[in-house]
């Protein structure tokens, strides 16, 4: 339509500027409008999490969700940690099959480690980063509960059930859970839980929209090695085909099994991200481009 | 804290494309963070409310302002509209005092403007742009009340009465009310309102958080004509003594005297805009530097 | 049971009169009992709709089944209106099969006639009697979607979906939804309906007990033309058998194809009522003998 | 506004009929309007609880007005028939001052006939003309407590505290409460209640907005003994007035002490009926001439 | 675990007592655990419901179940007070098949005994004893509405309907109901109905999970007269062959006729309960050893 | 009164055994009616906390409490443990005023053992008792914020602020909290806080009814070193006075003084108990003897 009125110069560089800034907006519109009230449960790990940088602008991120009305739930790890911290004890951790042994005295190292260090930390990066958040282990109201995963690994766990009310009512109270992944036994004793597998778990529990890894490799690669074959978006049948095929580093192995099955049991969305990007989680849900690999269902 | 990682490099074009969109989000976060779940009467007028890129993007913003929990009600007016119909119709507009005299034919004509073609059509746009929105008009649910203004005048009103429960259901059912100025006489006629003194009378009645005007000028001058007077931000008694020093355009002066009043009346904060600019609502809203002239309480 | 004690006497007229009203009263009881809580759309058309007598009893009428707690719908239609409007401006109607052929021009008339002229004053008529009317229009809430009915009829529509939360809830809080048979065009341009069928269609979407025409004739007729043949009760099959048979005048047909239709959608009940007469509405629902021609369902 | 239609004539008696039974709704309307959602305590004795007829039209009322969303409780006396059952037992009954001296053996007969004999009765009575009773003594949930009134009197008490909590929860939840005038006493005895100061202490404890009493008179006479002289509506301090003065019988003392008391207390309008009128309750509050004696507090 | 804490020495008295207080209520915790939240009707007469102590002690655990959670309800019946009544009235009963004729005279008995004589005198017991309660008879709210069982017998009843709400409501406001076995005949005639039947009716109606009666024996024999042969625990198959065999006294026949139907309809678990031992209701639900005998589903 | 029934013998020991039972219910009654939904924050430590039976016992207590209706909430320390664990560690403790030295390293390790072992411990015990259990921090939801106590004890806070929200939503939802003493200093850094203070600050944010420690002593003396002396009630006055008067050991000063602060601000009521008897809380709160010292408001 014509108007005879006078409009402002878009030339001028501050009206540039800031129409600039109205495009990448409406750019997030419909990535917010399509998953405000939806749940997105966070793998939280490697550099992101030990970089201040990095662990700043997760933060930053996590609350920019939250505020738009996406639930987020962060589950960590803490491997690296609980290496250091036996240490500190003069524990030599073993291994089976790459997994460690986990006999009472790592158990106790693990528990302390996960519960009393690592999640109380996020809980305060959080909550300096404007949300609330709220720590929780799998011990809580049974979050998680476990049988042993192989005799000869001690209290490491394989996930029998998950209680989630808990979660999803602190989600409901406007919450940002902070989980670590202990779990009860059914013999009533701690178990450890691998993180990705927890995560997994428990997105499918709670029918979560979105899983997210955050890794320290910036997605899956259709050849393993080649950078120039990083997967923007794969269904979860051929994901399933990747990790048959062998082109998967062992790193990789338990996140992309535990992702295909959370995805089976009604995830919608799984996305694998270089963790070492800062935002990496904020670009990944709101601009068109994305930053990693998404695994999407048949039919999407 | 220093990490082994090797970092993806930031200076590669696509991280840094990347990074710059999301220090744009964490910068409005303090905004969206501020206003989600505040009321917000938007005074729709002028250009943008004519030319079709200027309405595409005002009902973008819209419906940007509604998903992050914004709630926006709009008040529209429709002079250049009403004028035209009498033309059609052979009526002949006369004005007393800068007012039009809205005689029995007259009236018929402003409600089936405001009512019948103007409403209906800003309902069409929103709804093509992400919200729902429902079109009322001020004899719904006897929305607005009005004596007559002025003998002289008509079927001009004055607001009596404000009836809001109407258009607060609407917004706590989530849906972008739009509103004609309209209002049921004490006589029981319908009476045409200033759609600028409607709005005002709405989002006092609403305890509005912010009543916005999209205005033809870039906001208000200390000197009028002088366009490096621009003014930012103004308290409402510095709006006051403006308005009583003279420095403002006739055209300009009930705005700003209806304004004033919702403030004092409980509204928190004005803004006059310049609704010539695309996006000027999200731009004033979500970017620290904003657009126009915020006026702000005392305290603020 | 035989007492002592000495009654009024109840052939003093004071006693008596106060009886028949008590009569009424009670005759009435088995109706309101059935109906309360039920919805009613009414069409709203012809004489009722433009004699002021008519439209007074009418609103009364209107305010009284919703104070027995029935929840009334209003749809109207307008052609009369319209038809002067675009005579106001010039405008020649032309005609196919009996359908008015609906350009842009005429829409934009149709349009300010229903939801700026007709809709409001039936709005100020409710609010003038006792209830609260909140005036909506298929455009609002996207409340009816329309495909083109006909290539050579422009913008008139078949309805295509009906979204009737924005009018249940206006019925939730009490007020008294009046309609104007707009549509959203599923190319975003609006439409005209047909009233009545826009009435059966909000009906059946509703889940109505009841839907009313309000007409200039007495009733339904066993024979056209015969006074003495109007028809009391008819089950929807015998509805359908009469349209078969052509007993049923040309402007019933729309009519009675839309009811038959709300009627296999849910409907529980419908009416053809004589608007002419005063109070037609309140007769018909709240007294044993009726005053027009009710349709049943097969078992009824 | 002159219509070309052919209106039905109204001269035709069957319009005429229906007209007339249209006149009589819309004369209800305001108080209807007026009286929705309110609560209505209506102590039932005297002629209307023993003669078949008036017991019936009785009860149509009570659903009547419970069809249009008032909210009637019923506390009804029982004198007669606690004599009669006292000398089918050989019990002699014996006064002090008017009141009937109630031992041991004469509270057992006056709570089987109130609770056991007159309650059910009342409840099937009601239930049997459409709305649902649920019968409710004194005692049950605390609702009355009492002190003794007057130590030769026995077991007669004075209301000390109302409990209403189950009588508006069963009014909440749609039944219509019979209560039978029983208290607990403080020393935990059933205690016999005076029905119409029972009435007027449940009116104030609910807030009721109307107290009724339907007596075997005609209303309060100005004169006593003068029929001319019968008033239509006086307010509480008139009422008081006219109890000094001495126009009243003993028989009405109480009565109207306890009227003027709950009125005192909140109770919004007191109305003194004639028992013996078929469908007093009905003619009393929707027909605008009444029939009885209106109480009305002073600014009224 | 040792500690070197010198602990308090628990042979000392003091501790032993109440050490020994604590261990009972850690036995009875699972118990509570279980029934929180349950609903029990428990079928109130004979000896328990005479006996002063009895009665006290039973309105004891009737609060100590409230109290933890449990939702007790109360059926009683009322022989022995109707044969005592009827005599004082100088009416002779007269029996079919050991069941009372009921006409119209004894019918108004047996009325005004239940409902007020027997009903009111336990609502006050119970209020006595820390609970609310709230009296009902089967006419109210068309809780029970019956069938004539038998022409011979008069106004005795079979349930043909039991309308559950009104009960359940109280319950769920927090009070003891305490329901007398009337019933509402089809004909509109009050009915008098067996109250182990009713119990065992409205039990079913309720979707209660225990059932209990209180008799005056100590619980259910395997040889009739072979005190030895007490039947601690029994299937409601093993009961019915137990009513099949004979050996049964003529007493219970209907009592646990109505108990099988009344488990084949849903509740839980029946108890027969020795009503002369104090407590008998507080120790069958909290204690393991119970006291009297359970009648179980087939699968517990 | 004298009753016709053979009553079974309460000689026989059966009879005898299960009455004494029900003594003890009926003896614990007043004191669940009174306490039922009220709050009870309990001080966890000393004996209760390491010994395995008392902690077994102890858990059943909170789950008894927890089945009747009681909220408990369960605040716990760890010194020791801490000492242990800073052992392990080749961590040297240091004091200051009887006060441990909480440096960087220090408080690390405080953290690690209350939210990593100790509180994870308390959960997993709870659970299997028969209630749910949630670990909560002091930085969870930022339920403590803390100043710094004194400058030379470094990371020891002094309560500042306590947003227990979180708390009262994990007791709404049928939860037993379990809070580790720690809290977000202002400085945004942890901080330990002695765990009497966290319980009592607690106790008086939730407006709780009771606060009780479980300590290693039989309760207060009169007279310090004096068995006989030992305090069965006392009020806050008498506490305070007691506090001054020098008879209170070094160690249960901070435990008076924050009981007497909280009984201040709003708590009801205080209990000093022997965590060394078994099911002391039980003992304490079920019976009339109690087994510690109670602390009570003036006028109770």
């Amino acid at each position: 339509m014509a108007t005879g009125h006078s409009r402002p110069d878009p030339a001028k560089p501050r009206i540039a500027r800031t129409m600039g800034k109205a495009r990448i907006f409406t750019e997030a519109m419909p990535f917010i409008k399509e998953y405000r009230g939806s749940t997105v449960v966070i793998k939280y790990g490697g550099s992101a999490m030990v970089d201040e940088t990095l662990r700043s602008t997760f933060a930053d991120d996590v609350a920019m969700l939250h505020l738009v009305g996406i639930k987020p739930i962060i589950v960590h790890g803490g491997g690296p940690h609980i290496s250091k911290a036996m240490a500190r004890q003069g524990l030599e951790p073993t291994w089976v099959d790459g997994l460690r042994v986990t006999d009472e005295a790592t158990m106790s190292v693990v528990q302390s480690t996960l519960a009393g260090e690592i999640n109380p930390d996020i809980v305060r990066l959080v909550n300096a980063h404007g949300s609330v958040a709220a720590g929780v282990n799998g011990l809580d109201a049974n979050l998680f509960v476990a049988d042993q995963l192989d005799e000869r690994l001690g209290f490491v766990g394989s996930v029998r059930e998950v209680n989630p009310t808990l979660v999803s009512n602190l989600v409901g109270q406007g919450y940002v859970p902070v989980v670590a992944p202990l779990a009860r036994g059914v013999d009533g004793h701690p178990y450890n839980l691998n993180a990705d597998t927890a995560a997994a778990a428990l997105a499918a529990a709670l029918g979560a929209t979105k899983l997210v890894y955050l890794t320290d490799v910036e997605g899956l690669y259709r050849t393993l090695g080649d950078e120039d074959s990083l997967i923007s978006k794969i269904t979860v049948a051929g994901l399933e085909e990747l990790v048959e095929s062998g082109a998967v580093s062992d790193g990789m192995l338990p996140k992309l099994r535990s992702c295909a099955e959370a995805m089976r049991s009604g995830v919608t969305m799984a996305h694998i991200l270089d963790g070492r990007v800062q935002h990496a989680l904020l670009l990944e849900i709101f601009t068109p481009e994305g930053i990693g690999t998404m695994v999407v269902g048949e039919g999407a």
